[in-house]
C-alpha cells in the first residue's frame, strides 16, 4: 500500500474543516477551526483557521508523507488574485509543516465533488445565498445566480427569510390574523408574537427590527420557514415550493434540456432529507429526468479527493472517490 | 370676497413648494426650494428650505393676512413625535411672519386631495416606494406596502430598477444577448454596453456597480424602463404589467370588492399619462369597474384647500377644491 497522504480543507465561513487521508481511504486526522473565508474574514484571519485546522489534522501524521493538497473556499477567485492572500495562505501551509503544492478550488466545485466523481455535471447551492453552476472537467463552468441578496440568491436562506416577513406584513396589512409561520416570525423578530391595536404600529416595528440589522441576516428566519413546512403548514410550504423554482429555473440557465450528467445538491437547505431538497428534486426530475440526483457530503474529503486525482499513482479517479469520499443519497 | 389668505406646503425628497391662495382662488404667490423631507434630510434642514419656500410665496402676500396652511410631508408622523422637529418648523412659521396655525399631514393624503374633493378614497403612489392608503373624512385611515425597498415597495421606481437589473443578469447567465431595455441598462451601470468574452466579467462588474451604491439607487433605472416601455420594448413592457399588477394587489389590500369611492394615482411613475399609471388602469378597471380614477395634481394647493376647509366661511369644501385645486385628469 502506498505511503502517500492527501490533505484536503473545507473553507466555510462559519466553519473550517480539514482531513488527512490515505489513498487506500484511511482517515488518518480530522480537524476543525472558526470560519475562514477570507473575503469575509480576511486572509489573515482565514490562514489562522486554516492553519489551526490543519495541525489538528495532521497530529499523528508525518507531514513529509503528505503529496497533494486542495482548499475549497468561497471567493477562491478573489484569493488568488490577492499576492498577500495567497501569501498568507502559503505561510499557514509551510508553518504547519507541508511542502507539497497545494491548489485553491471554489467551495461551488468542492460541494460537487463531495456528491459525484463524474467529472461533468451540476451543482445547486442553496445556503444564506444561492447559486447553480455548470462543472466540466472537474472545473467551474458556467455560473448562473450567485448575484448577492440585492440582486439574486433567489430560492435561498436570505430569500426564504425576506419572503416569510412580506407574507407577514401584507398579513397585517390586510388586517387578518396572522398565520402560523407569521406568528413564528412575528415572535422571532419582536420578542412577541401580539399584533397591536393598530396593526400598522407592529408593521412600523417589524420593518424597523429588520431594517436596524444586516439585510443578510433575514437568512436567520429560513429555519422558521423550513420547520413550518415540515409540520405543513400552508404558506411555508408554498414559500418552499416558490424557492424550488426559483433554484430549477437558475439552474435552466445553464443547464440543456435534455441533459444526464449528475446533479448534486449542495448547502445547508439543500443537503440531505430538508424540504427544500425534496421540492427541488421533484421539479429536477419532471425537467432533467435522466440525470443522477446526489446530496453534498464530506467537503474536505472532496478535496483530498480532488488533490489525489492528478498523482501519478492514481490510475481510477472514480474507484478512488468511492474509497475517500462517503457515499450520500 | 373674503380677504382670507391659505398657504400650502408640499414637502418632497427633492423639492419644497409653497403656495399662498385667496378663497376665490385667486393664486397669490409661489414658492420652491430644495428637498425638506425631515427623515432624509434633518428636521433642520427641511425647516430651513421650508421657510425659504414660504418667504418666496409670500413676498406679495401680508402675512397677517394667512389665515391657515397646511404642510404635507413624508415621515409626517415623526416629525409630530420629535419635539425637535416640531420647533423647528414652528420657528420655520414665524420666521415667515405667519400667526395663524398650521397642521402637518402625510405627503400621501396631500396627493389624495391633490385629485380629489371626497372625503373618502384611496390614494396609490409609486415613485422611488410604493404605498397604498385609504382615506376616510379626509384622513389616512388603513396602509399597504411602504414597507421600504428590502421588504415592500412592490411595482415602485425601486423595483422596476431592480428587475430590469435581474432580467439583464439572467440574460448574462445564460449566454443570451441582451434586449433593448438590458442594454441600455448595461450602458448606464457600465458606461459601455459591451458585454465580456466571459459574460461572468460582465455579470461581477453588474453586481459590484450596484453594490457600492445605495441600494436605492436603483430606482434611477426606473426611467429607462419607462422610456422602453413607450417604445414597445417586450421586458420593459411585462416590467410595467407586473409593478400594476403589484401596486393593484397593494391596494386590494386595503379597498374592499365593488368600493366605489374615487382612486388617486400619485408620484412620479403614476402622476399623468405614463405607461405605469396606463396599465395601474385598466387593472383597477377591471376590479373597482365603478370607481372614478384621478391623477395628483398640485400638491402645495391641495395642501391649501386641506388647510381651508375648516375656516368657517367655508361652507362648501367641494366647490372650493374646484377653485382652489387645478383639475387633473
Amino acid at each position: 500500500m502506498s505511503d502517500t497522504v492527501v490533505v484536503g480543507l473545507d473553507v466555510g465561513g462559519t466553519s473550517t474543516r480539514a482531513t488527512a487521508l490515505g489513498l487506500d481511504g484511511q482517515r488518518l486526522g480530522t480537524g476543525r477551526a472558526g470560519g475562514g473565508n477570507p473575503t469575509s474574514h480576511g486572509a489573515e484571519r482565514a490562514a489562522a483557521e486554516l492553519l489551526a485546522a490543519l495541525r489538528q489534522a495532521l497530529v499523528d501524521v508525518d507531514p513529509a508523507r503528505v503529496r497533494a493538497g486542495t482548499i475549497g473556499l468561497a471567493g477562491a477567485g478573489r484569493l488568488l488574485a490577492d499576492p498577500a492572500g495567497r501569501d498568507a495562505f502559503d505561510r499557514a501551509w509551510r508553518d504547519a509543516g507541508l511542502r507539497c503544492p497545494y491548489a485553491v478550488h471554489g467551495d461551488a466545485l468542492v460541494a460537487y465533488a463531495s456528491g459525484t466523481a463524474s467529472p461533468d455535471g451540476t451543482v445547486v447551492i442553496a445556503g444564506t445565498g444561492a447559486i447553480a453552476a455548470g462543472v466540466r472537467e472537474l472545473r467551474l463552468d458556467r455560473v448562473a445566480d450567485g448575484h448577492g441578496w440585492l440582486l439574486g440568491d433567489a430560492g435561498s436562506g436570505f430569500w426564504l427569510g425576506r419572503e416569510a416577513v412580506r407574507r407577514l406584513l401584507a398579513d397585517l396589512d390586510r388586517g387578518h390574523a396572522p398565520g402560523r409561520l407569521a406568528t413564528a416570525v412575528l415572535a422571532e423578530l419582536l420578542g412577541c408574537a401580539d399584533v397591536a391595536a393598530r396593526p400598522r404600529d407592529t408593521v412600523d416595528a417589524l420593518v424597523q427590527a429588520v431594517t436596524r440589522r444586516s439585510p443578510v441576516e433575514l437568512a436567520r428566519l429560513a429555519p422558521l420557514v423550513v420547520a413550518a413546512a415540515v409540520d405543513g403548514e400552508p404558506v411555508a410550504a408554498g414559500l418552499i415550493d416558490e424557492a424550488a423554482a426559483h433554484l430549477v429555473e437558475s439552474t435552466a440557465r445553464i443547464r440543456p434540456v435534455g441533459d444526464a450528467s449528475p446533479i448534486v445538491l449542495g448547502g445547508g437547505l439543500l443537503t440531505g432529507d430538508t424540504p427544500l431538497a425534496a421540492a427541488v428534486r421533484v421539479r429536477v426530475a419532471r425537467q432533467w429526468p435522466d440525470a443522477p440526483l446526489h446530496s453534498a457530503g464530506d467537503g474536505a474529503a472532496a478535496a483530498a479527493w480532488l488533490a489525489a486525482r492528478d498523482l501519478p499513482e492514481v490510475t481510477d479517479p472514480a474507484a478512488l472517490h468511492a474509497l475517500l469520499v462517503p457515499a450520500t443519497a
